[in-house]
């Protein structure tokens, strides 16, 4: 296999060049912006436009910087308070500081990183760790979660480059001895920092990037051996054991695309500095271009305004233009010269004052506007690649600029931010969520919320298995919501196919580990149509009966129904006890319809329904998420369910299908009803499954496919109304 | 006074003009598009932008209409069905194919209207009311209101006007007597018709201009007497009382800014069509330009992003972007000279295609781009500008493009469509809702939802007191929820100023026949601040006990309080019974805190503080829309209220402060905490309040005003905390 190959050299190359590297202590600046391009950067603030917009935002904000005091407090407070802001605008004052120094050359920049510095370094020796540390978090010693004091180092150490020039060489003793090294010590050899340092996780490659670029800039080869190979320099950790495990071969990220973003700056921006001091490692080239494919999937794991899907812990506030992914698409750009990237650094409309940043401003100045390719894509999970993955469904409507998304999820666990979503599906009209992942429970730094931590609400919720539109056994999560069982296990991929997209995007993925005995299949199709639709087949096996639950987090107005419900109207309960279930109110019950079940909500300017086959021994519930919430701490999301009890085998059957149009200006409403006829299930046994799905305008859809896994080329003839219908593949689709 | 002189003057002309038309039939164009303006605009489409834009949307819709076959099907359905949405994109697909016509001389688009209104000309003579009308409202032929009738023939009719010139007299007499007079006879002098015709009311102004332009066209001098005197031609209706009686003299209509855009389309149309027809009238001049006015007020009633504040029954989705306002905007500007509106033409980027869309579309063609000034407004309500009114008080933050709106609402009832919302306020930040107001209870032509009529809760919910920001007494809502009570009864502006708008924006209104025997009074503030804030005085005296519920529904989530409550975990039920309590449900209960009550959330970028002066008998309730809603029809909003009970004389002292920042992108948080550290009531007796509030910046802000009307000349003096403080007018603000 190539890519082992490759990897194999990489390390063997590496292993030979580290026993092998010498630094001569140097002045000039050696991580992300050398002494010539900050001169390049200066004599070009006027010809590349985002580069003069990017540095003179730096610039008037170490202007500001400077004209107050400087404050090194001693820290007190949790995430959000003051203490903890103080020290994170502190390290962006230093590196803002230590980047004006270079581009003006004007030295009161370097003497305020100088003074900053020498206060940073009375009082960290003697630090005890922070007072507002959490037990099952490693502490930090400026801030109450070592991550941050790696960020904070990522940070200081790259303004103490940009500016030692210009300290004296017993302020830099100090310097270097009383906060970086100091600090570097603390990060990955101390008791507390030696964990995370040498963890295959975002917190280790911060940590990692923190004390190698450290090692960098003081010349210290242990530091960067460390960083690279992990502390015992045994490769069994370190930055390169990271980009071998946390990625898969398809640049995917096992904690998903919001944590992926956080940990691509320190991927990125050590990359770089490993590439300027150590070129022969070719780390930029490692692992099949693995930094390059990371940085595109991660791009691609977008709403139509650049904001990242949901999955795993994640914030919804986050999109690619936040400063991490500034790095990292200038830092792709200037090393494998992708032009495919510039629409995105375009539309972040800001640049690195980095080397990148300069090649970058240059390439986009006098471009068109263009908009960033989106494509369907099936991302395969684990280092391997076979630890299932992630289909990426992508259609355009008729209507001039949207694009619906359906993300299909048989991705790993994701370690402690992973989710219990097992074959959870997500589905957006460009940037609206129209069936929704809730991402984390948690108001960033919002120090009233929890100190800005994670909530609890996060694991009694947002983590739980009902909080995304999968099926839910039992009312149960998935893995008994144990991650760490979850992450022993993964699901596997049946079979994908996105050759033919405007026809018909499709995977199918089982998952059967999440509950003992019981065999999950989901399969998803993308249907090109009138209107795109989703054909969803959720399949269940077990031997002893259990209770399934199909369930829905749709946002939006609900518009109707085409059962009868009763509505709770003066009283509402938690539709559970646990797991997820005592957060939801229920807010009316049915059962399901002879046939069809029809749900219809308006999301914006269109209708949605999911049309399930049912019959009245289902239940149907529509809920709204708020109760046992003390604190206020949960959105008041919506979710729809559709429920069988006392079964064995059971399949539920869905299209979700965009309808119609809303249209406030001109006040035309189209289509405000489903235009799905019916579904039939026209076989499904051991083998294969066959599903009609007719719509009001005579069109039909036949999707057939084999259940288990096939060759591309096997071929497959099933007896259906009559007929014999053959086909080569996994499956097929006849379109009448 | 002035303004009475001149509308007498505007009558008296009228009147001997109205005895003198007469008509010489024509058959080039005689209502907004002039044969030489279409000629001009066809040589211009290159050279305006927007008109070339705007243009090619007309003639591409005509285009499409014109591929497919003409359909004039029996009118069956309710708002948002076939039929009626069929018959709307008839009017629009007449009205393009007119102006296409004029534009590109083209005969196709011509024929293309007479025979559509061939086939109308067939149907219409004996059609029987609409079969889905409903008894509480006049009914249509063609819909199932009256209305979209009206609005049908404001539309055909100016197709007709732009296309006859090429129709044989055959066909327009056809055309004329089965269509046109058919329709207006139907609208100005049936049984069903007449009614509404006569309404001082925006369904009466659409009926006016639609028979009123009919009458131009049709060369009948009865149509255009009725449309602008009334159909008994005494004056008591029609167009000219409509403007006496629906604006106030600072251009405010009584239905609110929501129906302001829709009804102002008719009067600027029909008025630009008088105008060009018999302009010895003067109508852009009648009551002090009057329509000018009306057009700003309607602009400066919007937020940031163009949205209509929510006043009465309103559709949040609504902008001046809309058609109506592009017609009254390139109307203003064509009659007014008025560069002021420029600014949103050019927003709306789109034209008319009428004789005041190319002058417009010229105007814009080389301006910069430019903000529309929002300033701080009183706006009077009422015929003579005595019933009361509307405060609009704005301010900048020291942030970049950030300002304040706090709407003060002491203005008249504004028909059925008025909510019972006596002295409530609202406020924006920018285009964000932070105290807002539910709007309608509406979802417009979507069939599934009543027909796209007003829903029951309109009236169950939307247009009580308790879905405002104001006091309910006893929970029962202003004059008892009976609009036609309210009709007959106005606030009182006790006094207002915004003549330092940047140090203090203040206005005093009360309102005595909301409840019998309970006199209230609210006197709001936006005082100028290192962050403005609003400081909020709500005083009620009565003889009798009663219960006060000072309510808030906020937008955002909630993050903190500084009381301890009780929070409904597992079960909820609704606070109350009747009159839009039933549908809150009750989250979370508390007792008052001795001193402060503070209640702070989250919107966006901003962290929101309540805090009221309470003490132990007080209750605070956090309540959420949703209960008693079988069908789904409600947004769950979040309710904030602070009551007392068995209280003759109560006042609520409260600020509401906008404080700190949240940024995502920065994962930055300052300021969650409210910064406010105490409220004082100094005095308050039968003449005076003063309070006093201080910030914990030190900070402090004392008020003192008349509680009774006073001159803005008069002297005042009070002795306060052990000195005699003395001003002039009726307020007077200490800031140390």
């Amino acid at each position: 296999m190539k890519f082992k190959t490759i990897k194999a050299i990489g390390l063997t190359a590496l292993f030979l060049v580290l026993s092998d590297i010498t630094f001569a202590q140097q002045y000039e600046p050696l991580l992300l912006l050398s002494k010539s391009e900050a001169k390049n950067i200066s004599q070009h603030l006027g010809d590349y436009k985002i580069l003069g917009k990017s540095f003179s935002k730096v610039k008037m904000d170490a202007d500001k910087a400077l004209e107050k005091p400087i404050e090194v407090p001693i820290p007190i407070d949790n995430g959000g308070g003051y203490t903890h802001e103080k020290h994170k605008k502190n390290y962006r004052d230093l590196y803002y500081a230590g980047l004006a120094f270079q581009v003006t050359a004007e030295k009161k920049y370097a003497k305020f990183v100088e003074q900053m510095l020498l206060e940073y370094a009375k009082i960290y020796p003697g630090l005890p760790l922070h007072p507002k540390r959490k037990a099952e978090q490693n502490s930090g010693k400026l801030f109450w979660q070592g991550l941050n004091d790696c960020v904070w180092l990522v940070n200081g150490i790259q303004a103490y480059d940009l500016v030692k020039e210009s300290i004296g060489p017993k302020n830099r003793a100090i310097i270097e001895r009383d906060v970086f090294r100091s600090m570097a010590a603390f990060l990955s050899e101390s008791e507390s920092g030696k964990d995370t340092f040498n963890k295959i996780h975002n917190h280790g490659t911060w940590a990692v990037a923190a004390v190698g670029m450290t090692g960098y800039v003081l010349g210290d080869k242990d530091m960067v051996v460390r960083a690279l190979t992990g502390s015992s320099k045994d490769k069994k950790s370190g930055f390169l054991k990271q980009i071998d495990m946390l990625f898969s071969p398809d640049g995917y990220y096992s904690e998903g695309p919001y944590y992926q973003r956080y940990a691509l700056q320190p991927f990125m921006v050590f990359a770089e500095a490993i590439n300027r001091n150590q070129p022969e490692l070719k780390i930029f080239e490692y692992r099949n271009q693995l930094l390059k494919k990371a940085s595109n999937t991660v791009l691609q794991l977008t709403d139509s305004n650049g904001y990242f899907f949901p999955i795993n812990d994640a914030l919804k506030e986050k999109n690619f233009m936040t400063e991490e992914l500034v790095f990292a698409t200038n830092i792709v750009f200037e090393n494998y010269s992708d032009t495919s990237i510039l629409p995105v650094i375009q539309q972040q409309n800001e640049v690195s004052i980095t080397g990148a940043g300069l090649k970058s401003s240059e390439a986009v100045q006098n471009m068109k506007k263009q908009e960033f390719v989106k494509d369907p894509m099936i991302i395969t999970d684990g280092p391997e690649g076979k630890s299932g993955g992630l289909a990426l469904f992508r259609m355009d409507t008729k209507k001039k600029d949207e694009q619906l998304t359906a993300v299909f999820k048989f991705a790993s666990q994701g370690m402690g931010h992973g989710h219990f979503d097992r074959l959870g599906i997500m589905l957006f009209n460009n940037d609206r969520e129209i069936l929704q992942d809730y991402g984390a429970a948690r108001f960033l730094n919002v120090e009233s919320k929890n100190g800005g931590r994670y909530l609890d609400e996060n694991k009694t919720w947002a983590q739980q298995s009902v909080a995304h539109n999968t099926v839910i056994v039992d009312e149960k999560s998935h893995y008994n919501g144990d991650w760490k069982e979850a992450e022993k296990q993964v699901p596997h991929t049946v079979f994908s196919d996105i050759s033919n997209p405007k026809i018909i995007q499709i995977a199918s993925a089982v998952e059967n580990n999440a509950y003992a005995g019981v065999e999950m299949q989901r399969t998803v199709a993308l249907i090109g149509a009138e209107m795109p639709f989703v054909l969803d087949i959720f399949s269940l096996k077990s031997k002893e009966k259990h209770q399934y639950d199909l369930n829905f987090m749709f946002s939006g107005q609900i518009m109707e129904t085409n059962f009868d419900y009763v509505p709770s109207l003066t009283n509402l309960t938690p539709l559970g006890k646990d797991n997820g279930y005592q957060h939801l109110w229920k807010l009316a019950e049915a059962k399901g319809n002879q046939g069809l079940s029809k749900f219809t909500w308006l999301n914006d300017s269109r209708f949605y329904t999911i049309s399930t086959l049912t019959d009245d021994s289902n239940k149907v519930v529509v809920t709204r998420l708020g109760a046992n919430d003390p604190n206020f701490n949960l959105r008041n999301e919506s979710g729809y369910m559709i429920r069988t009890n006392d079964k064995q085998n059971y399949t539920f059957v869905s299209v979700i299908e965009p309808h119609g149009s809303f249209d406030a200006k001109l006040e035309s409403v189209q289509d405000p009803h489903s235009k799905l006829e019916s579904i039939q299930v026209l076989k499904q046994d051991e083998n294969y499954t066959a599903i009609l799905v007719n719509f009001k305008n005579n069109k039909s859809y036949t999707l057939i496919f084999a259940n288990k896994e096939t060759s591309s080329t096997s071929k497959h003839k099933i007896f259906l109304k009559g007929k014999n219908m053959e086909w080569k593949g996994s499956y097929t689709l006849i379109t009448n």
